[in-house]
Parts: C-alpha cells; structure tokens; sequence
C-alpha cells in the first residue's frame, strides 16, 4: 500500500424490486434511477449515490445517499463490486464503489417517486450516465446466477408465502415461465422451504399453504446477497 | 457521482495455493506475504499490492504489483472486495480494491522468496500490517464457502487430475478430512467430472483414473472465483 495517488471515490446503488410488466401483467425486475442535475450527463438517468465522505464508512455513505434520493433504507445492502476503468468518467477518474439491494414490494412502494427519481423496467433501461448500464447488466447477471444456488429469493418475499408467489420470484428473475408441478417438486426435494402448517387467509375453496424458509439449511449466504463481513 | 471527495486508493491481492502443512504434510492454504520496506508497519507482513495510478485498470494495477514483488502472474485475478473504513490505515484514509487468485502448486513455486517475500500458511498468520489479517479470513471464508456449490477446486488442479487428488483439494480449503467412498460418490453424481479413460502414467499397478471438469455443466462461476466482468 505505497505510493498510492489520490482518486475521486464514488459509491452508487443498484436496487432490485419485483413490479408487473406494464404490457404482459407479469412480474419483472425493477429499478430507481435519479434524474442528475448537474453535469457531466445533465438530464440523464443514473443510479442513486454520491461521492465519499472522508470520515463516513462505504456501506454508510452508500445508504445515505440512497435514502436521501430515493426515500428507500433497504433491509440489506451489500457491496455488489468496484467499478474503476480510467475511462469511465469524463473530467477526471472516478472509481465507484456499487452496493445493491433487494428490497419487498412493500418497501418499494415507499420509495420517493417525482420527476427526478423514477423506477424503469431493469432489462428496458435508457441509456444511463457514467457506465451505469454495465453496472445494471453487471448486477442482473449476478441476480440471475445466484438464484439458482441460494435463498436469495427469500430477500422479494414476507415472512411466509405460497409457493406460487416463490415460483413468481425466480420467473421474474430468470425471465422464464416455470412449469409449477416441477417447481414444486424442485423445491420440495431441495428441502429449503417448510410447510407452516398454516393457508392464505380468506380465500374460501382450497387456500394455498404458506411455506417459510428452512433456517436449518445451510445458506450460502447469510443477508440477501452476499455475507455480511467483520 | 456528484461531490467526489479525493481518497487514497490502492490495491492488494490474496493469492492462495496448496502446500504440505510442515507438520502434518497434508495439503493446506498458504498464501505469499510481503515486507513493509517503511513506514508506517515498517518491517511487517502484508498483501501484495499498491498504490492506484491515475490511468492504470483497477486489475491492471493489482497484476502489475503482484508480479513485481512475487513474480507471480496468475491465470485468474479476480475482484474480490473493497475495504475501506475510515480508520484502517494510520495517517489518511486508504480505500484498497482487494483482488485474489489461486495458482496451482508449480505456478506457486516459480514465486520469488528471499528475506522480503516468504509463503505463509493461511490459518497461521503472524499480525500483518493494516487490516490485512482481516482480509485473508474474508478470502478464506468466501473460497470455503464457494468450493461447495462451484468448481472453484479446479483452480488448484491441472486439466486432468485423480479423485484422490480432487478430494485433496477439497480437504484442504475445509480443513477436515473427507471419506473417499463418499466423496467419490458424491462427485460422480453430480456429472461435474468426466472420466477421461485415461490413467496416471507410470504406476504399474491399478493406477488411478484420469478426471477432467465437465464443461457441458452449467458453472456457477466462469473462472476461478468470480465471473469476469465486461
């Protein structure tokens, strides 16, 4: 650690939440963007963040900025990875240390939305200041794996839920109809959910089972995304 | 990105790979440790690694400083994590990009060793400088966790490789011993592994079978750690 030369830090926010297609009713990934409103890219769409404080911690810095734009304080928010190609910033290097999140439908409905922070359809973006869209791609391709090895669905959903709304969770993510008599077999065998017992309240003719996640199963990770550390 | 405050940036690299255990001979982690030639932590072991220059990739700068202190220059460097609480670093604040790799056993020994780069064993590290313990037990705790669901052992082996050999992987990062019986079978049922019909040369007498990664298999990660971005 010698010799090293000062940079501009940066920390910005990818945060996922599950909302219907406006087009087909289904659900997909979603995400805030904030309007900037200064230059570079003036006008243009970007991921919430801001620069780093001397004194203030990376996570902290990355919630601030995040709750300050946007209204969200997401349950987990964990490093996602470190952006820092020299070209990626006109007017001098920035490196951009991304968090991300996933956060429940009903957090996300808390979320601030006016003319300079809005939520777009996470595979229909604009093209987004800075290299903002590689680091979408980045984190969708990320999601995406991690799905298929862990309980990171569990991070979109309550307490308990029907085995519909899990099997809407990975097709949101995985952007593919599942076969439900697979799924829940898939899922049964896996051993990572457990049957409360309990059914949807209110619904008269056979209400669906509502399952919770099995804490006895080792989980790859231990928050939504990635382990916490320290 | 707005108000960017100027920060040290630096970047460090854990690079693991296996070597007997001076006691026990069993295969462990060992990782090559560098002397501080100054101030501050003169005299004591650290990660390989650097200062960031304005116009040099983050991974760039990460394969360029560990080649010049260790000789090393890994297949696979990959990003691992960005530490950089405000008190990590005595006399101004230093965030460090900490990249890792693993090398295979003949790659580890064209390292440079003299009295400023020696190997250590990962679970008996002297105190380093900065928080350099704290990162090798979050490099180890994530390698521990992802040689169970990925082919991460592979890094450690070349293109074929024994059973034995690949349970020696295995028994080395888990730091328990594993029944052959059942590692075998529980390998050959996951299709991660394809039987090459070849056999270790020169042993005259029943000599193992010759295994290689099965790449028709969906692989959690594309290289040794972490999926190259871009």
């Amino acid at each position: 650690m010698n010799g090293q030369i000062g940079a501009a830090l940066a920390v910005s926010t990818v945060i996922f939440a599950l909302r219907p297609d406006l087009e087909s009713g289904f659900s997909t990934l979603w995400l805030p963007l904030v309007r900037r409103t200064r230059e570079p890219y003036l006008d243009q769409w970007a991921l919430p963040g801001g620069g780093l404080p001397t004194d203030e911690e990376l996570a902290g810095a990355a919630a601030r900025t995040l709750r300050e734009t946007t209204g969200l304080t997401p349950k987990y928010l964990e490093q996602l990875y470190t952006f820092g190609d020299p070209g990626r910033s006109p007017g001098g290097r920035v490196v951009s240390v991304v968090y991300w999140a996933l956060v429940e439908s009903d957090e996300a409905a808390l979320a601030v939305v006016d003319k300079n922070v809005q939520w777009f359809s996470a595979d229909h973006l604009p093209p987004l200041a800075f290299d903002h869209n590689r680091i979408v791609e980045y984190a969708l391709w990320r999601l995406r794996t991690k799905v298929e090895y862990s309980r990171i669905a569990h991070a979109f959903l309550g307490e308990t839920f029907t085995l519909a709304q899990l099997r809407e969770v990975h097709e949101a993510v995985l952007q593919k109809a599942l076969d439900p008599a697979n799924f829940r077999r898939t899922i049964e065998s896996s051993g990572t959910v457990v049957d409360t017992g309990q059914r949807v309240a209110g619904v008269p003719h056979r209400p669906p089972r509502l399952y919770r996640y099995n804490d006895s199963v080792h989980a790859v990770d231990s928050g939504a995304l990635e382990p916490a550390i320290g």
